[in-house]
């Protein structure tokens, strides 16, 4: 069953289409600017219309969706705060308080806030209860998860995107509350692009500078016991991933099969984007890069991706708060569809 | 009486409370979130509530002001688009078409067009007309302009930031039309932050690359013909620069006596930043900027002033378009400061 829901969706990922994209370009080139002096904000029209199939796109129905989960690689120490943070976390992002509750107020977004793994049990709480398990196992001595977990957790990212879309929304943005977890975004994106560990590992929520050295022994560790050899990036988000990171590998794939675009955060994201471009080879025509995080491993997944993030502002918070800030200048790109006009239909031109 | 406005206003800038900003710093220390992890966005806060005197600062009331004027210097060929754009693209702002405008209605901003310096009669256009002279001259035979001149378009700027924060304006965004005016900004930015004119000068709105030795021999020839070592900023301002780039230094210094903070643009808007800075050294703590501009000289001038930019798309337009893109993430601190919580009112620590 999860196997195929599974395949159901990576098989309705499609490219988009070349002619509707040279279309959008050509009335982009059209408008009464120097010519390509809009950036990257003209590329980034480019795919959303032919995401959206339209040339004049508006995502006025947005949702945020935070996937929360445990890591059992907190054993290890290699956070600074104490793991019940990600349960009171949740928590609190239902009371509106968290910095994702905030931006995503301002930004007119809708948040769902997803159990799929707290080591806690949730019940009652006004969140969706979707838990594979209480947290994943500790990566240096088993696998996080078994596949089948690792599958279903995709399969409530793709439920998640679906539920979403459903209600109307045309713009998802991907984050996550999961004490312990810009480690297992390290391994995932380190095994995915070859990167080595000791460049890429960060401080994540403000770990000592003097345990980066343990953190960074801690990823190779995992990645010795499982082969990061191995180019299935499913064996990699089943080993040294997290529930965290399936979840919104899931968002990412269910979006795309359903042609909405999707915003990646930081590097907890970035670790999903690359699963689901391992997955999908057409899905990273859908992702929207957001910020350029203070982890280095975000950085280098995204650049592995094609992607480049157009906020720098040094964001380290999570939750989604970088996907979130994004929104407002995908609303610059439907603006520039929307109001600016061709030299043609203003009766002029540069020459 | 030129003069006396202009004094007046600089004695009215004032440096910001250095209590409050640590208040507010304290208060966002203390938000639920790892400590600093809001990055930049935490500094922006900082200064923003030390700017308004408030904790919890909105600015749902905002303004773009778009400096129009001609320049001299085109004679020398040293731009792309023929001089007519200046005054054609100006009246096309009237009418809501171009990438301002597109902007500024998405980011719900009003829209000042002034002819400060249009070399056509304007006369009738729904702009405000406020002309100085017409178009600049030719820096590389003679002064831009006079230093009077030069004088009355900075009053022109204040008077329009003052006209603007009158009709309730809380946040100011300043933007140009002129035809040519990289190579004035290009210049001013030269000659006030000691940056070698070879490494600074770009190509502005699509300069074939082949011209671009043209052009930094026609900057180098200005500079040397006006003693770039001199170090007065209205001096430079009246040499080198233009109506547009005094307009909007105007606009800043006027915003900044009335504590209202304001947005840069790109590479003429840094040259106004840099002069506004010269004559006020309490101005650059209202600045706010914006975008990594295409034009290698706004980095070097933002450097100067000790800003950083937070979006990079890659723009080049100009108009004011990357000054108004960042209004919503100015929102995002607003956001930030009005949802979030703290570890006390919330009842736990991540001790």
């Amino acid at each position: 069953m999860t196997s195929e829901k599974l395949n159901e969706v990576l098989r309705n990922i499609e490219p988009l289409d070349p002619e509707l994209m040279k279309t959008t370009r050509a009335r982009i080139d059209g408008l009464i600017k120097p010519l390509g002096s809009l950036g990257e904000l003209e590329d980034l029209a480019v795919r959303l219309s032919a995401i959206t199939g339209q040339m004049r796109f508006r995502f006025d129905k947005r949702a945020t969706i935070v996937m929360a989960a445990d890591h059992g690689i907190t054993e290890e120490g290699v956070s600074a705060a104490p793991r019940d943070i990600t349960w009171i976390q949740t928590l609190n992002m239902t009371k509106g308080i968290t910095g994702v509750c905030a931006f995503a107020k301002e930004a007119r977004s809708d948040l769902y806030i997803v159990d799929i793994g707290v080591d806690r049990d949730l019940a009652g709480a006004p969140i969706h209860h979707k838990k594979v398990r209480r947290g994943t196992a500790n990566f240096t001595k088993e696998a996080a998860m078994t596949r089948e977990e690792a599958r279903r957790a995709l399969v409530v990212g793709i439920e998640m995107a679906e539920e979403a879309i459903g209600k109307g929304a045309q713009l998802v943005a991907i984050g996550e509350m999961g004490i312990g977890n810009t480690t297992p975004a390290t391994a995932v994106i380190a095994a995915l692009t070859g990167a080595a560990v000791c460049e890429i590992t960060g401080l994540g929520a403000n770990l000592p500078a003097e345990k980066r050295a343990h953190k960074i022994a801690v990823i190779e560790k995992g990645l010795a016991l499982h082969h990061r050899t191995q180019a299935d990036p499913l064996h990699i988000l089943s080993c040294v991933g997290g529930l965290d990171i399936a979840g919104m590998a899931g968002v990412i794939l269910g979006a795309a099969a359903k042609r909405v675009p999707v915003i990646i955060d930081g590097v907890i994201a970035a670790a999903s984007a690359l699963i689901a471009a391992g997955l999908s080879e057409y899905a990273t025509a859908y992702m929207i890069a957001s910020h350029a995080s203070a982890e280095p491993a975000a950085g280098v997944a995204l650049e592995h991706l094609g992607l480049k993030a157009p906020i720098d502002l040094g964001l380290r918070l999570g939750e989604g708060t970088g996907a979130v800030m994004m929104m407002p200048l995908v609303d610059m790109a439907s603006a520039m569809m929307a109001h600016m006009i061709t030299f043609e239909e203003a009766g002029f031109s540069l020459e």
